[in-house]
């Protein structure tokens, strides 16, 4: 195979993605944007070897990284516009970078972004590195800062998915290109359908995750919601992060939250801890967030369930209720640096 | 050395950049910035082993790091407000990170750019990514395809240097923390001062280059060049791709090429190919651009040297004259896919 000029690569890169509402697109020292510009700005990298592995085909990885980044924004009760992507790439790696490419532009293409400039090199470890650049919804961004004693808290839908797939792909399923899972040899012939089922929409959820790119804006527009952050290392520690930058504490209800579906029921044969998961699994891109109005009203409004999970109290720190009783719940979700 | 956690090291990062200009900084899902907004964002990535290495101590990595990013914003004629900065750590990594993120606020300060999120990762590979988000100074950018046959072409500063120094860290001459440079051991003894001087100011040229901030945008602000591009990747392969987006080629002069001071004069004691580097050395960060205006005109306008090296023909290619007679200039610039 002929290694491919820097020049090339880009060229193909750019040739799979819209540039409109980018007067400059890629190709130039630097993006111009339509008017007015963009006020909202967030970036997230991932590793290979740390943040994926050669488990997830690279339409996933593509899908997943820009993924990430949009629930960021829409945490903040915005838009996305835009996004420029930097891309390290090891030898070898450029016999998957249509694949990338690809899933991301599918998941692009879904939401409307366009590419606005990029970056690449050669590295001895790929990684790919977004920054997506969005408009505000409404005048107030949502923040992580706005909770109040008293308001209710909530999450957008199911948790412990995303950290479900990911067990059942260390435990040796396979995801394959096609979007299908296959269990692992060792157990493929007592995987009951359902089981199969479960780890199946588990390890998508996993690899190929949507962010809550319409609710975000929608609770900014409506005034909804009084802070707000998205699920990327786990609640235990997101609704940690949106405590202390309230300054205040938190009292959830572990039967409030909502489980990703069947996995309570199966966890135990999948060999997974189902309220650790759900507790600290991270990736899910659902949003956390606190609201005065109640749960009944708040669906009604947004014409899709939320779903409470507790309330925020005065003082600090995240008591969880339980069957068992009440127990401090320590934050214990992904930390880039503490493995 | 206890290790320290994600968000330990971003609060060690936070605060040595300002945030004016952010009303929602880093720490949130997405910063967000004053109105209107920023309309023009660019990204650069450097990988350790790929665009530096140990040679160069962190606090310089994390100046030039920035540096190339301001660079791309200046060509375009805009001002750089605020960046994100994305950092994947090597084991190891972390002792230096006070130095190199030190190295990038020096810079930060001086030219006034807040600081506007970021991400954090571990990794088998240290890299820094940065964007950067800014306004431009006239209505219009300065874009890379606007040259127009019978423009002449200039460059803002002597080229050479750049690459000088990277060739002279090669050969064993050593940058220290503090800026000093001094030789290898084996040529120590005959090293002579004007040698020693010129090896200092080609290395540092290298590891803390700076950006033309304040020409970029005053050239779009004036209205006068036809369109820019940074010297990155060297004069041969920016002019070229200068002359490919605006369909047309390009006669230089060499001998009106300024070169680095000094260089031309013991470029062979310090084994070096004088003519290479000036022609193709890349990590410059002097602007290319074409105007209509002459030299001597623009320089007055503009209160400050720039060099007129040749004009804009119709056709493609470069040509570049020389004593010897003319002869075609190919590309001969870094991609970061051809080695």
């Amino acid at each position: 195979m002929t290694r491919l000029s820097e020049d090339d690569m880009l060229e193909r890169i750019r040739a799979r993605f819209r540039t409109s509402g980018t007067p400059v697109g890629p190709g130039d020292d630097a993006a111009v944007l339509d008017p007015p510009g963009c006020r909202v700005a967030s970036t997230d990298v991932l590793v290979e070897g740390i943040d994926f592995t050669g488990a997830i085909p690279a339409r996933f990885v593509g899908w997943k990284s820009l993924a990430a980044n949009l629930s960021d924004i829409a945490a903040m009760g915005a838009r996305t516009r835009a996004f420029l992507l930097t891309l390290g790439l090891a030898d070898g790696a450029e016999a998957t970078l249509d694949d990338l490419v690809g899933g991301m532009a599918d998941l692009a293409d879904e939401e409307g972004i366009a590419l606005a400039g990029g970056d690449l090199s050669s590295s001895p470890t790929t990684f790919i590195s977004i920054t997506t650049l969005g408009d505000l919804a409404a005048d107030s961004p949502l923040e992580r800062s706005g909770a109040r004693p008293g308001d209710r808290i909530y999450v957008s839908r199911p948790l412990g998915g995303s950290a479900a797939g990911l067990a059942l792909l260390r435990q040796g399923w396979v995801l394959r290109p096609d979007g299908s899972v296959v269990p692992p040899e060792s157990i493929a012939e007592r995987a009951s359908f359902p089981l199969r089922e479960l780890a199946g929409s588990a390890v998508r959820q996993h690899a190929m995750p949507t962010a809550e790119t319409t609710l975000g804006p929608m609770l900014a527009e409506r005034n909804l919601a009084t802070a707000c952050i998205d699920v990327s290392d786990g609640l235990s520690t997101d609704l940690a992060r949106l405590c202390r930058a309230s300054g205040c504490g938190a009292i959830i209800e572990f039967l409030r939250i909502p489980p990703f579906p069947d996995l309570p029921e199966h966890a135990v044969a999948l060999g997974l801890d189902a309220r650790s998961v759900v507790l600290h699994g991270g990736e899910e891109y659902a949003l956390l967030f606190t609201s005065s109005k109640r749960e009944s009203e708040l669906s009604g409004m947004l014409g899709r369930p939320v779903y409470a999970i507790g309330r925020i109290v005065a003082g600090e720190g995240i008591v969880l209720e339980t069957d068992d009783g009440s127990a401090r719940l320590e934050p214990a979700g992904f930390d880039h640096f503490a493995r």
